[in-house]
C-alpha cells in the first residue's frame, strides 16, 4: 500500500535491534486520515468474509481495529494484558513474549464476547516473528470461532513470521512488507 | 446521551467496590456504533474549539478518540504506560494510581508529539475521582499545549472529579453522571 510505504520513509527511525519506530504516526500518536485508508483497504480484501467480529490485542491495534470495524459495521474485542477481576473464571488466556520489548505476559479474551457464531478477522500492526498472531488465533479458536483472515500493516517478512502462519493456511494480508531493516535502511518487498 | 445511558442500563453491570463493568461495549468489545454516536456528539460539543490534537492514555481512551479524531480531522495521541526505549530523554512523565485497578503506573509522552501550537481535546472512558484526567492535564501542559476540554463519557459525580476539573477551570463534557452506583443499582443525574 503506497501511503503506508511514503509515510514509514517519511517519518519512521530504524533503531538498534531492527526496531522500526512508528510512533509518529501509527503508536503513541496516531494518523488517523491513514489508518481510515488502511481500514478501507482492509475492508476491500476482506469484505467477502462475513466477519462479525474484529479481534486484536491492547494496545496498538486497537486504533486500527476501531477503524476497520467501522466499515465492516461489527464490534472490536481486544485482548486484554490484565485479566479484569470481572472476568471471574470465565476467560481464555494464553502466554506471549513480546518480540520489540522482550517483556513476557498473559493475554485474556472473556468467553462472554467470542463464540461458535464468530467469524473473526485478526488485526494488528506489526507482524514480526508472529507469536502475537499466533496468539491471536489460539485465543478466537479456543473460543470455537472461525478465524477468517489476519489483517497486519507492517510484515517484517525477514524474521518468517508470516510464512509460518500462511503455511498454516490463513489468511494473512500485510500492507507492507519489509525484506531487510537495519542501519537506517528500510527495504520493502518490490 | 440517551443511547450511552440506555446501553448502560442494559448491558453494564455493578461490581463490588463501586465498579461498573462496560466490558460488553466500551472496554474489552467496543461497541463502534455507539462509540461513532458519542464521538459525534463531542464534536458537536467542541467543534469551536480548533482542536489539533486528541490526547487520551492507553488503552481504553484509545476507541474513543480514533472516532473522535475522525470527526475533527486530526490525530491522536495516547500517552503510554511504558516508555518506549525510543523516547530517549525526550518525554514528559507523570505518576499514576488508577481508582479501578488501585495499580500505580507512569504514564509518557514523548516531546515530539505534543506542543505550545496545540489545542487539544483530553478523552477518556470514566471520569472518577479525575486522577487519569489531571494527569492528561498535567502532560499537555507539561508541553505548552493549551487544554481546550476534556470529553468523558461516564461522569461517576458522586466522587467529585468531575467537580474538581470544572472548579479549576476546565471545560468537562460527560456524556452520562452518575450519582449512585452500588447493589446492582444504577442512577443518572437527572
Amino acid at each position: 500500500m503506497d501511503e503506508l510505504r511514503n509515510k514509514i520513509l517519511e517519518s519512521a527511525e530504524v533503531l538498534p535491534g531492527g526496531v522500526l519506530k512508528v510512533d509518529s504516526f501509527l503508536n503513541h500518536q496516531i494518523d488517523v486520515k491513514l489508518v481510515d485508508k488502511m481500514a478501507k483497504e482492509w475492508y476491500e480484501r476482506f469484505k467477502e468474509e462475513k466477519i462479525t467480529k474484529i479481534l486484536t490485542i491492547e494496545s496498538a491495534g486497537i486504533a486500527l481495529s476501531t477503524m476497520v470495524a467501522t466499515y465492516f459495521g461489527v464490534p472490536v474485542v481486544y485482548a486484554k494484558k490484565s485479566r479484569n477481576a470481572s472476568f471471574g473464571n470465565d476467560y481464555y488466556s494464553t502466554h506471549v513474549i513480546s518480540y520489540t520489548h522482550g517483556q513476557a505476559y498473559d493475554v485474556y479474551i472473556s468467553k462472554k464476547v467470542l463464540d461458535k457464531n464468530d467469524r473473526v478477522l485478526l488485526v494488528d500492526d506489526f507482524l514480526a516473528n508472529g507469536s502475537a498472531m499466533k496468539i491471536l488465533i489460539h485465543l478466537a479458536e479456543a473460543s470455537g470461532a472461525k478465524v477468517a483472515g489476519a489483517a497486519v500493516a507492517i510484515e517484517k517478512s525477514y524474521l518468517g513470521g508470516g510464512k509460518d502462519i500462511r503455511s498454516i493456511g490463513y489468511r494473512l494480508e500485510s500492507l507492507v512488507k519489509i525484506k531487510e531493516l537495519g542501519h537506517g535502511k528500510i527495504i520493502f518487498e518490490d
